[in-house]
Formats: structure tokens, C-alpha cells, sequence
């Protein structure tokens, strides 16, 4: 049960929303509200979109609260579009490379959630994920996985398209699975210009999941910043938000007929 | 405000306090019950004594809940004498040599408290330590300091004598220095031997000690590490335990009358 | 290019063998003399054979040389059979779960080599892992694919079976994947009872590998510890050393007709 | 031994001398071809000017060589005044808080060299740290100690000459210890506008420094960071380098006469 927040619009300093609020990022790494595990301590993340089409990234296996890195790269970089990730996990070791978000080429991923379980359906996720980009895959997490298998269901073109597909098999592999764990899955997808957030379950317990649209921008988290809490829309279960450069946020179905199916 | 346990009696792997019980060291280490920071992730420690005078050490700056190497250590290291303490920093940075325990030649210590303000009074108490002693300083943290201030008061002849006098000095400091913040001392000592314990603080709230004495063994924690708290006994304020090879673990009083001075 | 040593024989300190020699272990991680890679930076491990049937393991992503753990555990931990291996890493991430050496139960396993290219051979080699095992796999390397494969295929039963089995499907597939890196397998297998170790490559450039017998005690290497290279015997390419408690170590042919065959 | 860079000029990115050069740094943190130490894997540390007073400052206790991180940062950060430094400790501990460079408020310095037998001077070094600026001290390194001692001196007002007198003291010191140990002093420090860079020492065995102007730039490292070594100059021993904002390099005496007092 990992925390995090994706931000689109103009360009800013990503302490505004990773370091400094009352309720921020890092302040969550330590005590989560919303989330089962309220402390997020097993490494965390950030990627960022400058001048370069491939996003930078920044992963560390230390708790966000004691790293003096992140104070230090929050308050000097900038960017129009960024990720920030802290890691709660569900059992995979706390490796860098296991650290969100996850990025191959213009596109950078990061979730908070679980695929059933994992150990039992591991290897049907990552035989979705093409060659070509299997030799991507540096981590072990269940995310990193499901990045790659959309990326193969043609996410470049398509990406609502190809993370609806890939969720749909993964649904059908957890229930086959035999498994009593759902398939959670509140993530965040850009390509440096468009954002995309989801918020879906298999069950009842879909992840939190918000956001705050203000002067051209967006902010998109699993917990809000603040105590202004009526400054944040929920993103309801079967949802997801669009976040594109000169139009309004857009929130959407999505989904939204498969928890229904499988509650029947 | 960290959280530890010393361990005195017949060899026994490390593992049957550090990673074991209920509510062991490394679950206080997410979550202490008794403690004001309920998080003590900012690195831990272990300090063992084997067929060696010098104890060994392992210490790390990741928390203690997500490191495998503090597992199998505990599962395979056996000893008759060790300590555990896992870490919330009060201000000093995350890093192996400011992780508890210290050792010295035989002695080894490690300390759940804070020296009043440290950045008012950190030159005056690393001027307590004598310069063959300054050279093994290698961390910066107040405990660090204490200690090789009670080595250089005498500690290897006089124990507790060098530990009282020594806080006796800092407890002057500390008002010297005008800070409002107050001396908390809640340590524990040893020379592979014999084990001492202390509680003091210069005002009312003195940070928790508990003890537990059976077969010959003798367990001193921070915190109970089960639900059975009727098998601790409380260490009040103002007092010491010391727990000697082939003797009943005594509970005795220790620099009780600085409190009451102070609170006139 | 990494280096290793194994031990079986009375139990030792490790330090005799890991941190105290001339050449030891850890001054190799920083030069070593044979490698094609002069420094062995990448990470390293402990394993050790103690009172459980599991060996205990140690993982550090620094240098062994600046590891000050390193030094307590190898003066303080006692072992008849032990590994320990410090890395260079041929591609993937410098994590933990990455460094050697690698267990599952009883097994132990590192390794000193490459699997042609990795790339292009992974997801074929992952697959030669039963279901059952792959649920062990926690790091991304070549060497623990490698291990599970050989305990899927019957590595607890026979070990030396198992071993060429899985050597020779790879040297197929390493051939059918097209590239013109070699195959190299210097590597040592324990279930902490008897200790295997073996040398082989699909050409002329086989790691080195050296043994030395003394007072019962057999101690294999990638490099000589000291200057005395009269007391160490070279296993030939196309050869393993096996080491069991009570009788003299035994070298003898392994593969050895495999190499010729790809020279043909 | 450490190695490093420092540049001042247009802003541009750090990875075109700190990653991408064919002897860039992160190559000399394996093999430094001019340097008693080989390998500098120590730790690493970038500090950058950006638009705030203050700098903004990577620590990292792992080889630079491996850090994924340190490429991304020196791809997507771009600055007009940065450092770069490669660590090999000379004893003090490799933590975050002891890799180079410092900073305090808008000043930033780093250091290859030592300062005599450490041990033996500790002490009186840091007693020229002024109390004010001692609560600045977050580590245990020589160079920190001399940084702050050359603060303490009036260096924010006049570096040049706050430098030479913390060198005089630093050099009285270091010879009324009875050490063997030279007082080695590469050195680069800036406020984020004017870069100094000093190269001294108390013997004939001063650490190389070099310097390259080009279009009102200016890259000043311990090795040349290509094979064009006739684009280097070279800073003979007891000389100085000022960059400042519009004007030329000045390669200029400093301290020249000490060395030679001391060879009397």
C-alpha cells in the first residue's frame, strides 16, 4: 500500500508537493492516513520530465523522511510533469530497482496496489510482457510487470486502450489463480505530455485515489496534500483522470462494467 | 527516541528477542507503543559477546523491519551477552557509525534518550572525552560522546560511578545552557561481564525500562516484547538494574535525588 | 568477473580466509591480479553453514573493503563450510538480492562467469526454473537463474548430474541465441555437507579456479590468498574439486568433452 | 586520494564533464591514472548552483560507477557553477554526511588531500570552527573541519586570504604534531559566483590540479578528463585559479613561499 502523486502543468519546483505541504508526501512515507500500511518506509521515488524526452529518475531503498537527497533534488529541480512514490511492500525486497516509478523510453508508470497473489501468477504476468521489452525489466515487483505488459498491448498508441486490455487478462489470471486476494490497481501513466490516472479493483477495496485541478494544473494523489479537503474531487472506483496540456481534467469510466461482472 | 533490549545469561540465539516475540524489536521498530516517535526506522543495531574480549558489531542505516541480513544474523549468532536498538533519530544523521551500540576495547553501550539541546552543548561534551579517547569517535550523536565521556571519567574501573558523575556534569550543562529540553538517560552498559542499566532524567519524564529475570537469565527492554506484562518488572525513574554472572538481578537506586534537586 | 572462496574442513573463523590474508578476499575486491575486472566493487556476500540446516547469508551493496560489518561478522562467525564472494557485475543492478551467495533450503550456490548473452538467452533460461522454485527467484541475475535451474533439475538428488545437465542446455542455448560470448561456469554448490566446485566454458577462456588440502581442510578459490602459489593446485578447465567431510579432496573431469566438441 | 572537478561558465549539463568524457570522473572513481589510489569508490558527491542562494547537494556512500541515480541527475540537471568529487577515504568512515562537497548557506568547498595524522590534530582543528558554525558540522572528515574553519576565519568576506590563514595555522599544526604526514591541499570553493581553486601542500608531493579555459568557461579537475592533455594547464604547486563571472582565468601564486620556509 504505497502513497503517491503525479503532477501535471506549469513548470515548478517538486517540493511544492513532495516535501512541503503539512500533509506531504514525505510526511505520508511516515504516517499514511488512508492506506492499510500507514508506514511507507521500503524505498521510494521520483521521475520528472525537462528538456529530454525520457524522464529522469531517482530511486533510494531508505525512507524518504531521513533522505537529504531528496531535500535537496525537491527544492532545485523543476518540471512540468512529474512522479513521486512512496514504497510500502507487499513483498518484494526494497532494491532500487524495484522502487517506482518505472520508466522505458517516453513513458513512466508508478502504482499503488497488488496483482492477486503474485507468487502464483508472476510468471503468466511476465510472459505478457513481449521480448523486446523483457530485457527491460530490471526489477521484481508485480508493477514493474504490469508497466511492461501494457507497454506490449501497444500502450504507446493506445494507452487507455492497452491498460484496460492488460487489466482485463489480469483479472481473469487472478481469478483462475484461485487466489482470495483482488487485483488493485490506483496507477499513474504519462509519456511526458499526457497524464493518466486509474483507480480499479477486482472487489470493494479499490485504492484512494484524488485530484485538484487549479490555474492549468493538475495534481493527482493517493491522499491529499492538506486538510482542504473539499479542494480535492475523489476519483471514484472504475474511474480514471486525464490530464492533457491546454484542456480541462477530464474523469472518466473506466472499467467500470468488471467489478460489477465479477460481484454477480 | 529509539527502543532496545540488553540480553544477559546462557547463549542463545539472538533471535528469540531481536526478531521473535509478539512484539519484538524489529515490530517496535514500525510500531512502539511506549515510545513519542512510534516509527524507529533511522537505522539499528545489533552488539554481540563471543570467544572475543571485543564484542562484534553489526550496524545499518536501512530499518530494521525490511533488512534480510538482520534475520539471519539473529538466527545464527548465539551469545551470553548482546544488545539490540533500533533508531529514531533526534537530529543527527542517518548513518552507520551513528547507529547504536558503541564499543570501546571490551565496553560496549547504547542509549534511548537526549542530551538537552545538543547543538548548544555538543562542544562541551566532546570536551569531556579524553584526546586518546577522541580518536574513537567516529559518528557524531550525543550518545557516541557519552559514552567515551563515562570511559574517560573512569567507567572501565568504576561503572556506575563514572556513569553518575558523568551525567551529574552533563546535567549541569544542560541547565547552563539554558534550553528547556531535558536530560533523558536511558542506557545500558557493559564490558561482556557484567550489565548495567540506568533510568534518569532531569525532569518527570524519563524514558521506559522494563526487566525480566528467569533461569538465570536476565532481559532488560525498552518496552515489554510480549503481552504478558505481568512477567516486567518497571524500572522506576532514578533507579539501575544490574544483572552479574551467577547472581539475582538487583534493582537499585541511581542518582534519585538529582530529579527531586532539580524539581525544587 | 567477480571472485569467490569456499571453505569446508574444522570449523573457522571466516576472517582466516575472508579478511585476513595478504591476499585475501576483500583485498581482491580491490585488486584483484586474474580478472578481467581489477575491481570487484559491485556488492558481495557471506554465506555460512552453522546449528540450522539453512545457511545463514549476509548481503551488502558496498565494497567489501569499506564494509565495517564485514569485519565483525567474519571475526566473530564460526563456520566448517562457508562462501564468499565479492562482485563485478556483468549488467544487471548492483541490489542485494543480486549478490552472492544465492540458497534455496539447504543449497548454496555462487558462481564467477557469464551465460553468453544474457539478454538474449534470460527469459530461455528462466524457463528451465519449475514453478515451484521460481517463486525463490528474488534478485535478476544470470548465476541465480542458474542455481534454480540446476535444483529443477534434480540439483538436491545429484548434484553433479543436475549441474552438467543444466550446463549443456545452456551451452545450446547460449549457441542458438547467436552471440559470441562464451559460456563461463566457475562456481561452487554445498547443501552443507559436501562442497562442490567446478570449471568450465565453451572456449579457451575459462575463470580460474584453485584449490589447496591441509589438515583435512579443503579451501577453493578464484585466486590464490597469498604469494605461496606452490601450495595451490589449479583446477583445469573442464574439471571440479569435490570436498566431503572424511575423505581427501577429489579432482576430477567435468564436461570435459564438451568444450572439444565446440572447438571441433 | 580523491579526484574531482569544478566548473563555471554558461549553464550547461553536469553530465558533459562528470559522466561523458572518456576519462569523465565517474571513470577515474575506477581507475584515477594520477593518484595514489587507484580506485576511488569511497563515496561520491555532487553540489550544484541553480536559481537559489544555496546549492544543491548528492551524497551517495556507493561507487559512482554503479549509481543509476548519478547518471539521471547529471543528465537533466543543468547548472553554471557545479562540483563533482570521487572519494578515497583517507580513514574516516564512508557515510553520506563525510562525502564532499560541503556546503554552508551559499558556500561550497571540497578537498582532496589530508591534513597530517588526522587523529593527532583533530582536535585543534576543530577548535577553530567557531561555535556558530560548529552546529554545521555533520560529519567527521578532515576537509569538512577545514572548511568551517576557513568560514570561521573571515572567508565569507575574503576567501583567498581567510584560506591562507587556515593553511598557516593548519601547517603549524600538523608540524608541531610530530606527524610525517604532509599537509596535502587541492581544493576548490565557491559562493556561486567566483570558483577558487588552491593546490598546496607542505612537501614536494602536492596533489595535481589542472584547469581549461574555452568561450568563458572554465573546468578545473585533479586529471585531465580526455587524452587532449595539451588543452590542460597545469597549476604548478603553491598556485591558485579565480573564475569569475566576465573576466578571464587568473592563475595566480598562493602561499608560495611556505613550502619553501618549511624546506629550510
Amino acid at each position: 500500500m504505497c502513497r503517491w502523486i503525479a503532477y501535471r502543468g506549469a513548470p515548478i519546483a517538486l517540493e511544492h508537493y513532495v516535501t512541503a505541504p503539512a500533509h506531504s508526501l514525505v510526511e505520508q512515507s511516515m504516517r499514511a492516513l488512508e492506506a492499510t500500511a500507514s508506514t511507507n518506509g521500503d524505498g521510494f521515488g521520483l521521475g520528472w520530465y525537462g528538456e529530454h524526452d525520457e524522464p529522469g529518475l531517482y530511486h533510494e531503498v531508505r525512507p524518504a523522511w531521513s533522505d537529504e537527497n531528496l531535500r535537496h533534488l525537491c527544492r532545485h529541480i523543476r518540471s512540468h510533469l512529474f512522479f513521486a512514490h512512496v514504497r510500502a511492500s507487499t513483498g518484494t525486497p526494497t532494491t532500487r530497482p524495484n522502487c517506482h516509478p518505472f520508466a522505458h523510453g517516453r513513458w513512466m508508470f508508478m502504482h499503488n496496489g497488488l496483482i492477486g497473489d503474485w507468487s502464483l501468477i508472476r510468471r503468466k504476468v511476465e510472459g505478457l510482457i513481449p521480448d523486446a521489452l523483457y530485457q527491460s525489466r530490471v526489477g521484481t515487483t508485480d508493477s514493474e510487470a504490469v508497466f511492461l505488459a501494457i507497454l506490449g498491448a501497444g500502450g504507446e498508441k493506445d494507452p487507455i486502450g492497452a491498460t484496460a486490455e492488460t487489466l482485463a487478462t489480469l483479472t481473469d489470471m487472478v481469478r483462475a489463480s484461485g487466489t482470495a486476494d483482488p487485483l488493485r490497481f490506483t496507477a499513474a501513466l504519462s509519456d511526458g505530455r499526457n497524464l493518466y490516472a486509474f483507480r480499479f479493483c477486482t472487489n470493494e477495496t479499490a485504492n484512494t485515489l484524488y485530484y485538484r485541478e487549479a490555474a492549468g494544473s493538475a495534481v493527482i494523489v493517493s491522499e491529499p496534500l492538506d486538510s482542504e479537503r473539499d479542494c480535492w474531487t475523489v476519483v471514484p472506483p472504475g474511474h480514471m483522470v486525464i490530464a492533457r496540456p491546454g484542456e480541462r481534467v477530464a474523469l472518466q469510466p473506466f472499467m467500470a462494467g468488471v467489478h460489477h461482472a465479477a460481484a454477480e
